[in-house]
């Protein structure tokens, strides 16, 4: 037997003995990934067939790296109910694939599937979570690793093998598209849910990749996206090294520390450098100083940009495998490096040191000795209660309470009449955030069927949309104040939207229904808006509906924070819900009529306007304009529950701690006592800043060190202790070294970055 | 004789000769800077005398590195024509305080005296000409070499030594109050501007330092500050390098190669570093890259700043030292470099060099052998017919038109009435910008001062000031309306002012004037604004006079760029005159009746609003908004003229030059004919832009890299010819050497950067 194929050898010798037999253009072949995966199949009476396209891309390279979204559903792969796979047969098809590949090549190397799941699988039936802005202000890294393992559940039971993920972007201009895809604007936030989302799909070990239910991730994007200039998506973020370091790449950090099997380069440039062509970013960090054992993908097209500054797609191939992608999507760039080589732009060195990353990972997640998945798990793994049950508990976690004035909220159940207004009141797309897949009418809740879920039988629940997203027709407003008049109490759904429009609806069965309503986005992948008011005639509908002078429950669904000064004046009471999920409406409804306590908190703030932009919330240093405070209209952390929490007697285990201590692993803890005083049983985030007084560099005002949910019964108090330790002191000082220097650090503790109590540790030399 | 004394021994052998002679105390005292120059003296029945104040910082380090502000006149220094100096006796006092040093000390050293004169020297009786941004626009750098020419003549009349000038800011963020001192968005413009201030001060040699009429030019400030993140003041810029070569250093690169003997460090910092602790800006760069042989001064209290990170005084005033700051300005720090010596907190051997520039400056500008200025001279030189001439001149050449639709500028002397309306019509404050003295009522001209002085005898000038800057209250619409209504045309002048608050204004002969006007300030130092719409109720107030059908002209008086949608829509002509200086009444007038006709060009995008920002014309990419486009209002380099240009035929000299030429020094000529194809004489700016379409790094769309402004009579024809060499066409490569790369370099020139035609260069391997 040779020896890649014996299970008894270790994975460097059977990698090793693979690409000795490989050549030149077999590796390349593992380099690619370039079909559209729902190209890669015929669906026929009878079933499903290998289509020529795919029999085309495996014998160019007599083998292929990878498969891109065989199962991603949308507008772009057109996938629908009508004509995607159905889900009994998705393993199947996937399955065809796989033997097509190891059956039809020289070495029989199979291939990965790769399937996009930015917050759940992008595909029909393809349980929909949350989007990352929500799960960041959960601050839940449990229940987000939950979320997850069921996400690697889906895909893998459905023969996927590679978990797209975004998990490193961070938000420092809302006006980008994609703030909905970031945890929030802290790193720290973000470094702790990287790791429980790629916990969740590859497990806790380098064997937990062979599981039926877990697989390996590649986490996007590799870096700063998020803070491309003026929120514009992809573009340049002319960046130094420090603020790369301290505020972009923490989160890939954690993920490594994690054990992520993948990553992906971001599209965007750094200082003039474009991440696909990034050594430093790719190699000397991820590789050398943290010991990245995975792949780097490329994004899509991203090595062909680089023709502008190549000259050409054997040059711009040799850049980036260069610089350290190693695997191809979509790229016209990579199919050329066969040629790239004997042109001499690239040894076969680097093709080498790719394809042995891409083999070992194909090794170490079964691939070769279990290429096949079980063709029944699917229809019991995917779309279940369970996952329902996991979506709604994640759904209500994320809901922000931002405004409660009079404790108008929770409204009671028996209300003889509720008014449901508003454009994102009745509409399951505008819940779901971008990398959405179609879904089957009658699945899920919007807010309206939430609310009619929740309140008593003898409540009348009445609807109106009111006006558009973007639209700004007022047609819709006579209808809405006259439904508003009429009501006891007045739910007004506004916000944004990344609904694409597929132009059909399906129902149960999956037959197309057309119901006419088509949304209109003004958020997602390539929808950055410049004004951070609400779109439309949003704020006069607003006007319009509080002059009423009902009780008004403004309910925000979003995917990044808009600004909403006349509202936070005037609404009496005001949840910020993000893209909740597609049971998201009736979690929104939960929290207000009281089955659900608020325990949500902001990770990001939330601006008064485009015109104070940056805002976060671990700044440097600022004053305010003549004309506007520099403050948020509501800050990172913040966000009220229906109970009240006391929290005192801040304090350190010790007040001093010298250096040698501290870089020999010794820690101070902190604790604070947290006592629910109200009448409700809730939850506090309990979070942790410091900052350092005296630092070799410029410090920020507050940095997020640690955090803590906790559950507290009406009464019940709990003591909270977190740990600072080298990691959280370190800082990247003016050699660009990290590490802890001696002096006083402030460290503060409380609900919200902007109420918090305070003390001093002394860092002796 | 001490050999430091002797004439006939080099500067750098009485540098040492002094040196060896100092104590540690008398080496700190020439590092110093601390009193205020307004505190220095005591006006007496009899004359002056020197303060108690002075002898004691005398005292302090026996002798004194310099003295700062001597003549310095605003609401800080309290400094009027009240209690200061008369011109008549500057030199005299100045001469006073130089005598006392040098006679009052052991080794009687002189002193420095530095003054401010960002865009005039900041004095009683000063000239105020444009402020940068005017500069910036009026693309002329030999009339701006005139302008500072006299700005020396007059400070060293006086007994001045050193010209603390803006120069190296790159405005990046309009929402900066200090955006009116700036030159511009671009690099290459501020550095050949730059290099124009450093020759109209300095004079082309070393040796012109010691001319009556010269001075040493401290630049300021290095650098960066103009990228701090939202436009707030001095605080941080987390930029790489290469964005730091490309946008913020240039300008300092110019004024080195122009010989400037010193700079200022700025205040914030970058990517974590502040300035004042930056070694690699100040010493690596400065001085061994570009062999920097002048002072770098500190901004006030910057190095103070550093003591949150430095812990202390002693370690504030060490950290700056060695970074490569040598001359204190008010920091407390510096005052304890001799205990931060004897702390071991910074060794003798940085004192010594850093004392080794200062001596060596004071040297090379003739302070040792000529200490005291002509007491006759400044009445002459100051505020007389010429420097009036002059500043008229500038004003002129920085006015932008933005608009003329239908022609209906320039207006006919013959008018029989004309409406001058707005809170900038009849202000001269408003046109002076930040860094301003008092001035002396009946002096320069406000636009309704130039309207009066310009149109014919049978015209009548109606004035009513409508509205404030700031000032919500619409009380004097009425009036505006009514007399807008009984025009026949009106000239609305709008804008910003830096304005601050005397309290009380002078007449002729310097005594108090209450007038009841007071300045509204929305710009400059430390007010940074963050919407750009007009303030207050401008914009209400243009639309109720324009909504009377009558022509109406709007003049911006303004030193940021505000965003004018409504009027750039609305009005019939547009002229943006920036804070346009003493004259700059006169100047407007001339360009509103056609006495001059208009050459500006932007210098800055005018934004359509703060949400889009950043706006600046050399981005590297980007997309549009949904909501709204990404490009400006006006763009870079844009600028009417009551003629017209034609610019056809542009020609390089040669297509294709190899890298081996190129580095060897060899240039391509790029030329176009330009044609003045109207009825009126006039001036246009043509413009070289050049992108690299195949470099190793990102680039920007367009990057300005020549310019000249030629005057064409009507029917005449030029031909135009700009030089691309090695300094043009290098780039900061992916190692960051600045190199030229082969391949295609896209060669632009147009009048605008909006408006361009272009070519390609070849670069060959």
């Amino acid at each position: 037997m040779e020896k890649y194929k014996d299970i008894n050898c270790s994975v460097e010798e059977r990698v090793e003995d693979l690409l000795s037999r490989m050549t030149l253009k077999e590796k390349v072949g593992q380099l690619n990934q370039k079909l559209y995966g729902w190209e890669a199949y015929i669906k026929t009476e009878n079933g499903f067939e290998v289509s020529e396209a795919f029999k085309e891309e495996v014998n160019i390279g007599d083998g292929l790296g990878a498969l891109y979204g065989l199962f991603r559903a949308d507008p772009w792969s057109k996938v629908n109910f009508n004509n995607g796979i159905p889900l009994s047969d998705n393993a199947k098809v996937a399955n065809m694939l796989q033997k097509y590949v190891i059956e039809n090549t020289r070495l029989g190397i199979p291939i990965f599937v790769s399937e996009e799941c930015p917050h759940g699988h992008q595909a029909l039936n393809g349980t929909m979570f949350p989007t990352n802005i929500g799960i960041g202000s959960a601050w839940n890294t449990e229940l987000y690793e939950k979320v997850f393992s069921q996400v690697a559940a889906e895909i893998k039971s459905r023969g996927g093998s590679l978990a797209l993920v975004s998990t490193l972007d961070i938000m420092q201009d809302p006006r980008w598209g994609r703030a909905e895809e970031c945890y929030g604007e802290d790193p720290y936030l973000a470094a702790q849910l990287a790791a429980s989302a790629v916990k969740g799909l590859q497990g806790h070990s380098t064997d937990d990749l062979k599981r039926n239910d877990k697989l390996a991730a590649v986490v996007k994007h590799l870096c700063a996206q998020g803070a491309s200039v003026g929120g514009h998506n992809g573009k340049g973020a002319p960046l130094g090294e420090r603020e790369l370091r301290e505020v972009h790449i923490p989160a890939m950090k954690s993920a490594v520390e994690a054990g992520v099997e993948g990553c992906m380069a971001a599209y965007n440039e750094i200082d003039g450098i474009y991440c696909h062509a990034n050594k430093k970013l790719l190699t000397d960090i991820l590789r050398n100083e943290w010991n990245f054992q995975g792949i780097v993908m490329s994004d899509g097209c991203a090595v062909d940009n680089l023709v502008n500054i190549a000259g050409s797609y054997e040059g711009a191939a040799a850049m980036a495998l260069k610089a350290g992608v190693d695997l191809n999507l979509w790229n016209v760039a990579f199919t050329k490096l066969e040629k790239a080589v004997k042109e001499g732009k690239v040894s076969e060195e680097y093709i080498d040191r790719a394809v042995r990353r891409v083999l070992r990972l194909k090794f170490v997640t079964g691939l070769f000795d279990n290429p096949f998945v079980d063709e029944t798990l699917a229809e019991k793994v995917v779309d279940n209660e369970y996952s329902r049950k996991l979506n709604l508990d994640m759904a209500r976690e994320s809901i922000v309470l931002l405004k409660n004035e009079n404790n108008i909220l929770p409204l009671k159940k028996e209300l003889s009449k509720v008014a449901v207004i508003g454009p994102n009141a009745d509409y399951i797309y505008s819940q779901l955030g971008d990398y959405t897949a179609p879904q089957l009418n009658g699945t899920g809740s919007t807010v309206l069927q939430g609310v009619r879920m929740v309140v008593g039988d003898e409540t009348e629940v009445t609807y109106a949309k009111g006006c558009g997203i973007r639209d700004t027709s007022t047609e819709g407003f006579a209808e809405a104040i006259e439904k508003a008049k009429a009501s006891d109490a007045v739910i007004l759904v506004l916000g944004g939207s990344s609904a694409r429009d597929f132009g059909v609806k399906f129902d149960m069965n999956g037959a197309a229904i057309l119901d006419g309503q088509v949304g209109e986005m003004d958020c997602g992948e390539g929808v950055d808006v410049a004004d951070l008011e609400l779109g439309g005639v949003q704020v006069e509908l607003a006007k319009e509906i509080i002059k009423t002078g009902k009780p008004v429950i403004v309910v925000l669904i979003q995917g990044r924070p808009y600004s909403i000064p006349w509202i936070a004046e005037n609404a009496d009471g005001i949840i910020c819900a993000w893209y909740p999920g597609k049971e998201g409406g009736q979690a929104v409804a939960d929290v207000i009529f009281g089955n659900y306590n608020p325990s949500g908190k902001l990770s990001v703030s939330i601006p008064k306007a485009s015109a104070q932009l940056p805002v976060y919330y671990n700044y440097k240093d600022t004053s305010d304009y003549l004309d506007m405070t520099s403050s948020p209209q509501y800050s990172f952390g913040y966000g009220m529950s229906y109970t009240k929490f006391e929290l005192t007697n801040l304090r350190l285990e010790r007040d001093k701690i010298s250096l040698k201590e501290i870089n020999n692993g010794n820690t101070v803890k902190v604790s604070i006592d947290v006592k629910n005083t109200g009448r409700v049983p809730g939850a506090e985030v309990v979070q942790l800043y410091i900052q350092d007084l005296e630092a070799s560099i410029t410090r920020r005002v507050k940095e997020l060190k640690g955090f803590k949910k906790i559950w507290l019964e009406s009464g019940e108090a709990k003591t909270v202790t977190m740990e600072l330790g080298k990691e959280e002191l370190s800082i990247w000082n003016v050699d660009m070294q990290f590490i802890v220097e001696p002096g006083n650090v402030k460290i503060m503790v409380g609900n919200s970055s902007a109420n918090t109590q305070d003390t001093i540790l002394i860092i002796e030399e």
